[in-house]
């Protein structure tokens, strides 16, 4: 991962020649913004003595503690528009004091105690790829920040093929679960824009939700297991595929950002290996109109393994073909169908869907749209760092709503970002990419002009639209987690006796606070 | 409900003839138990002074509060075995000291106020079906005992068409559920075998889980939101059909069993009502043929809304038709398939099932044995009955395991009832009602033949199950609940973190511990 953008470092890019008459067109002329030498970034003293640093060379070994300035600063914060700025602009004021890899369950069970017992800061770190400020503990109060990297607990423990589970370590990043579960002829079927640098941990840990939700369900329907080391000790759940022996305690570790505990396995649900992917392109006439389709698609049991909707704006942009930004569109709005299975399977529900669709009002472009949008389903952040170049903002946020409050929702978001950017020549897409029964998801990628770092000027738009969001009923992360950045709103959308249950777990779970301090628990 | 035994006073019958002959062939001759009279059924010193009664009856209208004998033993346990034969013999010692019938949530969350000041142990009671103790309040430490009956929480607040949810206040019964929600041309499909006398909010509050759940899913699946009120306010979850807003708190709601909270109403899932139903009958060779065919349809996304596969003991004594108990069989065991919605979902589901099965090498055996099933699927506790009035000790215990585990968790449990009840010519029975693609449920029923009282008796074989149950890493309950019957187990089943978890959670909503103490939280 590159330290300061997303993704691989190799794949580093100007803006396509084709983007860039646009954008100039959209924001005005290109204003090269350069991000300063990794060398250069300022990180704060390192606070932890050698004493404790000693202490945990013994717990994990010397080879496996790692003090020096570029370990530092690659676990700083996650990969936030926000963090990218603060990073590219060289402030690396919330580097952890020592990144330290643990070897097994056994050795985060060692950390997690010895931190708890030395009041000292400890974030867990799987792929380092949080939005939402989940990476950044609060100093104050502790003897110095820990960053406990996972990458070390990277084994599949074992597969259970007859019940159709495998037990995944916390550390495992997505495309290698997906190679050793690969082996046993089976897949997770979990692909979030994060894919290829996020964890099976933090899958967990932020409730994450991948691009083929309607066909293998979100990270958490997928968890029937959890292990987990808390400092009070380690947690074991997982008795049964469903039981009713009370609250259903894996559902609080979901979610919990490591604040309760540091996870270090999961079992999940696994499917064979599909021998057919077939992704379709749609055309509709009006967002409004898709999503009646999407709607009657998921009541109805008909909803393909893929469900992805843009709106006009999106559609127009062409987002799908990061190549082709601006490149001529057919109007209306681009529905991606996807149908992962055996031959029988997907033959069967691309019929069904099809059919529905046509009913709906659908014109099916072919397989063209829809392998474009699969060849390019995790490029999007690469654009990002490119547009960021040239001093155009680029953000996402993202939220869920049912059905019948979804126009609602989606007009005041929109709006809410709109009239916060104003005078930045905003640009607000949307799409929806995760359906359900009763609703389903809105997907917001925001441009504007950058003004000055550009800092406040998102933090602003931010709020507005997180405002908008609780306000409007919806709630304020579909897939992306709370962290820093939604504490407010969080405690807005579960109510102040929700908030004592959530501080209720964190207080006895981990007394000295020292788990992921400021993340989560408003 | 009749106050001794399980449902319509009117539909209490003698053992039907063709059972009698059964019954004393496998447990001697039949002896007489007769149940006292209500009248002499003991209840303890109603210890609610008269100022702290006028305060209630303050609260809800005095028309409202009940303290006559008769309200007080009708809330008194739920519907165990070992609850009915307490009741049989006139032991009421668990009764309240009053009932109380709130109107409304603001009634409720007055009444949760006052009991916490007052230090007045609360049980909120729905249908009174409970079958692990869920309805006995320890009394010890409080000025008594409040049975907040919510059979005035009776209403359908709204219904959302769009979206296909639905709320509905927790008092409601299972048939008025439907009853009201067929009006907008919708079912909940929530259909337990107590569904005639149970309530919404306890199968919220119990993780109760229906007959056609392979169709319609889990109660808890269908939980989209809920109202609870807590001493410490009230709670109101559920803005969006999914989120990653941190941990999932109406997952630590649901099977909450009234410890953290009265469930004043439930947002749920809701479908149109099917124009059709079928029910197949089919029979396979062995259970554990049977139960690979349900695998197989689970994890191939073929489960049909109902599927039920009955071991060889539970196929020949034939529980499908309680009147023909003993009647010819042909062998092997049953399996019940049953198919509802439009016509052609339903005949597309059926064909698809049906060539699995068939492949799987099952005999279809056509729809009489399916509709034999559907027309007495309520009716196996009114047998239980008859068969205590004749000296036969009946009841039932469930869990849920892995695939892998299935055949392990089947043969321990059914070898611990056994044995624990050697010299009493236990009859052990078993079926699979609830399918996932991970694991299923096993359900046993339990006959043998009653020995003095008969509590002692069954305790020992509820534990010795249990201890198997847990031994074999299976769940100590599948849908009906903890209680007080099961807190040992669930401590091992969740481990002390997982115990300090709902520890924590319960002493921040209910300081005082007045709701439904003893339930639940070991």
């Amino acid at each position: 991962m590159h330290w300061a953008r997303w993704g691989d470092p190799a794949a580093e890019a100007p803006l396509p020649e084709a983007a860039r008459g646009l954008v100039e067109l959209a924001f005005g002329p290109a204003e090269e913004h350069p991000t300063v030498p990794l060398a250069e970034v300022r990180v704060p003293e390192l606070v932890l003595g050698d004493d404790l640093l000693d202490a945990i060379r013994g717990l994990v070994g010397a080879e496996h503690v790692h003090t020096d300035h570029e370990t530092r600063v690659r676990h700083t914060r996650g990969k936030s528009t926000t963090d990218l700025l603060r990073m590219r602009a060289g402030d690396g004021s919330d580097a952890p004091d020592v990144v330290v890899r643990p070897a097994d369950h056994d050795q985060v069970a060692a950390l997690v105690a010895w931190c708890s017992e030395h009041r000292v800061a400890l974030v867990p770190f799987g792929g380092g790829t949080s939005v939402v400020g989940g990476l950044t503990a609060l100093r104050d109060g502790f003897a110095g920040v820990v960053s406990l990297d996972l990458v070390r607990l990277d084994r599949l423990l074992s597969v259970d093929a007859v019940s159709g589970t495998a037990v995944l370590e916390a550390g495992l990043l997505g495309p290698r679960a997906e190679e050793l579960l690969a082996e046993h002829g089976l897949t997770l079927g979990h692909f979030p824009q994060s894919f290829e640098y996020a964890s099976i941990g933090g899958f967990a840990a932020t409730r994450s939700s991948g691009q083929a939700s309607s066909g293998y369900g979100r990270f958490d329907a997928l968890v029937v297991g959890l292990t987990v080391v808390t400092p009070l000790g380690t947690l074991d759940l997982g008795s049964a595929p469903a039981t009713a022996a009370g609250p259903d305690l894996r559902e609080l570790v979901l979610g919990s950002e490591g604040a309760f505990g540091v996870i270090t396995s999961v079992t999940v649900r696994v499917r064979p290996v599909p021998t057919v992917k077939v992704y379709d392109g749609w055309r509709f006439g009006s967002f409004v109109e898709g999503a009646e389709a999407l709607r009657m698609l998921a009541q109805t049991g008909a909803a393909p393994t893929v469900l992805r909707l843009s709106d006009e704006n999106e559609t127009a942009i062409n987002l799908a073909k990061p190549d082709e930004v601006g490149g001529a569109s057919g109007g209306g709005c681009l529905m991606i169908t996807g149908y992962e299975g055996t031959r029988g399977d997907v033959d069967l529900a691309r019929a069904t869907a099809t059919v529905r669709l046509m009913e709906a009002g659908g014109t099916r472009l072919g397989e063209e749209a829809g392998d474009a949008w699969a060849a390019g389903r995790f490029h999007g952040p690469y654009l990002r760092d490119s547009m960021l170049d040239v001093g155009v903002l680029v953000e996402t946020l993202e939220t869920a709503t049912f059905w019948s409050n979804l126009r609602t929702v989606y007009a005041a978001v929109a709006g809410a970002l709109t009239a916060a950017l104003d005078g930045d020549s905003p640009l607000v897409l949307c799409h929806v990419s995760h359906v359900y029964e009763t609703g389903a998801s809105l997907y917001f990628t925001v441009a504007a002009k950058q003004r000055g770092d550009g800092i406040a000027q998102w933090a602003k738009a931010k709020a507005a639209a997180s405002d908008a969001m609780v306000a409007a009923g919806a709630t304020i992360t579909h897939h992306h987690a709370v962290g820093q950045d939604h504490k407010p709103w969080l405690a807005e959308e579960i109510g102040p006796v929700g908030v004592e249950m959530l501080r209720a777990v964190k207080e006895r779970l981990d007394p000295q606070g020292v788990l992921n301090p400021g993340v989560l628990v408003p």
